[in-house]
């Protein structure tokens, strides 16, 4: 039995899921989504850490799934973003429980069997894979698909992602300029 | 009587500084660099909080005071940076000290008299105002600075400065951008 909490940080909405496999069978035992709500920046952060926290012990998972966080796109959304994730990364080390990191592709890939998916069609497989009762809102789907992501890796074997190192994102951040 | 803890947060060292005034007297009472060393990101991003924490709780500054985080130039760099920026607002939240944040213009302009000041003239200027016996390392100058240009604002009567909400944020860049 594998229980992951999957974590899809925003500046305004953070989604999250928390899908627990046992043998072949898949569940979502609980999502939702934290609204950081008004103030300034240094309170919705709090906030934020707050609530994960208090998540991270009531549920005790064996692992944080998050989106990689190397293709944000402008320097203002990956600040904002920035912040969120640190928060994440943080909640996670503070409680000794590791941390994954996959690509939009790659989560995609693993849920829909496309690199390219819509996010209708992540909501729709992620609907049929858990199962669910209704349709996910959009940053709960994200959440889910990334606990699956990381779940379908550890089924087919495949080493978790650990989170990269500055000097390894900074390579790959050159590459990508490159390549462009 | 009045503390501030400058921070000048950076993805591999943050520098800090606690700066007290009693009447017109500046002395720096504590500083230092806060090396990361080597791990994945979430490795450093506790190391950083844990530090960041245990100084607030020794020295209990009546504020943290960070450099505003909308200057970073590119995706990149601005990625990391919110990483370790978002843990130090963190670290600040969790204890309930207020933060200020001032641009890189206005603490050259309240230490140094220029915004476009250098760093050579940035860290002469600190080491004369507190007074210091020898020359403090670039990153703890800066926080020095920074906790040098509250003090200052606040011996003017003029109001701390908040951290911007992300609306606020966004309209800056935008302007920012528009600016180009």
């Amino acid at each position: 039995m594998q229980t992951v909490l999957g974590i899809d940080p925003g500046s305004l909405v953070t989604g999250y899921a928390l899908v627990r496999q046992s043998g072949s069978q898949l569940e979502c035992r609980h999502s939702g989504r934290l609204a950081l709500g008004s103030g300034d920046l240094t309170a919705r952060l709090t906030r934020l850490f707050r609530e994960l926290d208090r998540l991270l012990e009531a549920h005790a998972p064996g692992c944080v799934a998050v989106e990689s966080a190397f293709h944000a796109r402008g320097a203002r959304s990956a600040l904002v973003l920035g912040h969120a994730r640190g928060v994440v990364l943080l909640a996670a080390g503070l409680r000794g429980v590791p941390v994954a990191e996959y690509a939009p592709r790659e989560v995609k890939m693993a849920v829909v069997g496309r690199g390219g998916a819509t996010k209708e069609q992540v909501q729709f497989m992620v609907r049929r894979l858990l199962p669910l009762a209704r349709a996910p809102r959009a940053d709960e789907a994200d959440a889910m698909a990334l606990a699956l992501c990381h779940l379908h890796r550890a089924r087919l074997r495949l080493p978790p992602r650990a989170p990269r190192k500055p000097a390894q994102l900074a390579a790959l951040w050159r590459a990508k300029a490159a390549r462009r």
